[in-house]
């Protein structure tokens, strides 16, 4: 199901508080409607667009330049890469420079580990972190999109059931919070592991993110999908479980976990934890 | 996890009220410690077990006499296979005999639509129904789970995420009510399907059972796991939907289902949708 066009542009200039966050489950359509990275380019302020890409969780050489391109031929009056190879590279002011102009930040996907171990506490992640305060729009694909939240799923399992260990947490980048999100979500068929994370952590709320699928997450919490598949959520706010008695990869009893699906075009509220079904229409009279 | 091993045998002469009911994922253990079908043994009365076998399901000619041979080699007193090929079989007294004296009856798997056509409103399900009220137990693997219940997954398709149309309901046995059944759980990926089952007849508790694992349904509706993995429930009181809005085999948004996974040793309350969790130990004073 194809999202309706939307336009979400903004203009940087009438920024105020903190910007929209993007999280989007992977492989977005990069060839044709471009749905997502046309929403995140818009945000971003389409024409007056600064935007910078940083594609430390990818281990392929042109993975920035790609996005870099997709957000020139859109029509962005900027789009640099910022490359990052180690912990000292995200402590450099060169690095950090880019950022603190920027109206959209992109992280591309990858290994969520690597962006964590190279970019999490250095100036770059704080340069974000500002910039986000400040107005500016920031997205992240499949790996990009874990390290969003401030409890990121740093490495696990598939699997539809739940078992312990199957998942483990790192501190993310914290654009976030109270939230974990898992990404390519029914490809890789995490539903088991999401249902993990959030029984052995029952304040989070599980976000399983579809590939090009994104949840756009605004700053009062409102959750939109946009995208081809959708969002699977998991609240833990009622859980009951023995992942406190099972002892090794032993399965999980899990009860009480309320789940939530959000296809494309449906809205949720994610600190209210409630589905935003839209009003029916007034009967005329 | 393997189950610890427990005792279900029942004296036949000791028989009041209705029979357990098992409903076993498929696949379950036929050759080293067959904890599933000796569970439906000892509950048959073990050495005085006189177990009926219906391969109904099956298009395998000896699907019923593999059972025969396992149930007769655990020391049951008689195992006799019924092979109905059309409902005119399914109403011939020679068929309905071997069941009036049964105290187990086992619906092997294989394709519920046929077991359904061949089978439901014959007299032989009638008999089937009335051993049940006697006091039998009845058991279903795979399709012949899926059949146990009133309302009968009768094919569909798999995929984690629910999308209009993918299962179908049909008329089943009606051993047990209010539930519908799914079988071969997390091995065909029918998560999707279940929610997708539930959001269009939210009366109905979604029931998954995975392979080589066993729902056991006591008449008072308490649910004993066993086997080797879990039973995921779906319990869809406080679901809403837009299943009355979306079209042809769009996905559904679905929110609040509750959800429950029950692992081998644990018991779950199928009417007052409830997790049974052991009591912990009281504090010695």
């Amino acid at each position: 199901m194809k999202t309706p066009a939307t336009d979400y542009t903004r203009d940087p200039a009438a920024f105020s508080g903190p910007g929209p966050v993007m999280a989007i489950g992977g492989a977005e359509d990069k060839l044709k409607e471009k749905d997502i990275l046309t929403a995140f380019w818009q945000l971003a302020g389409g024409r007056k667009a600064k935007i910078v890409v940083i594609p430390t969780a990818s281990s392929l050489e042109d993975a920035g330049e790609r996005y870099k391109a997709i957000f020139l031929g859109m029509g962005a009056k900027r789009a640099d890469v910022i490359f990052l190879n180690d912990r000292e590279d995200a402590n450099q002011s060169a690095s950090v420079t880019p950022i603190k102009g920027a109206t959209g930040i992109f992280l591309t996907g990858g290994n969520q580990m690597r962006l964590a171990a190279v970019v999490a506490g250095t100036k770059v992640q704080q340069a974000v972190l500002d910039r986000h305060a400040a107005g500016a729009v920031v997205a992240g694909t499949s790996a990009g999109a874990s390290v969003l939240s401030a409890h990121m799923v740093a490495y696990g399992s598939g699997g539809p059931v739940p078992k312990l260990r199957m998942a483990q947490l790192a501190a993310g980048f914290g654009l976030l919070n109270g939230v974990v999100i898992d990404q390519h979500f029914r490809e890789r068929d995490s539903f088991g592991r999401l249902m993990t994370l959030v029984a052995t952590s029952p304040s989070l709320l599980g976000i399983g993110v579809d590939e090009d699928t994104c949840a756009l997450v605004w700053p009062d919490g409102i959750m939109d999908v946009l995208g081809r598949h959708s969002v699977t959520i998991v609240d833990g706010s009622r859980i009951t479980s023995d992942v406190h008695r099972v002892k090794g990869h032993a399965e999980i009893a899990i009860s009480n976990a309320i789940v939530h699906i959000v296809t494309p075009g449906r809205r949720f509220d994610t600190r209210n934890r409630t589905m935003l079904w839209p009003k029916p229409p007034r009967p005329q009279g």
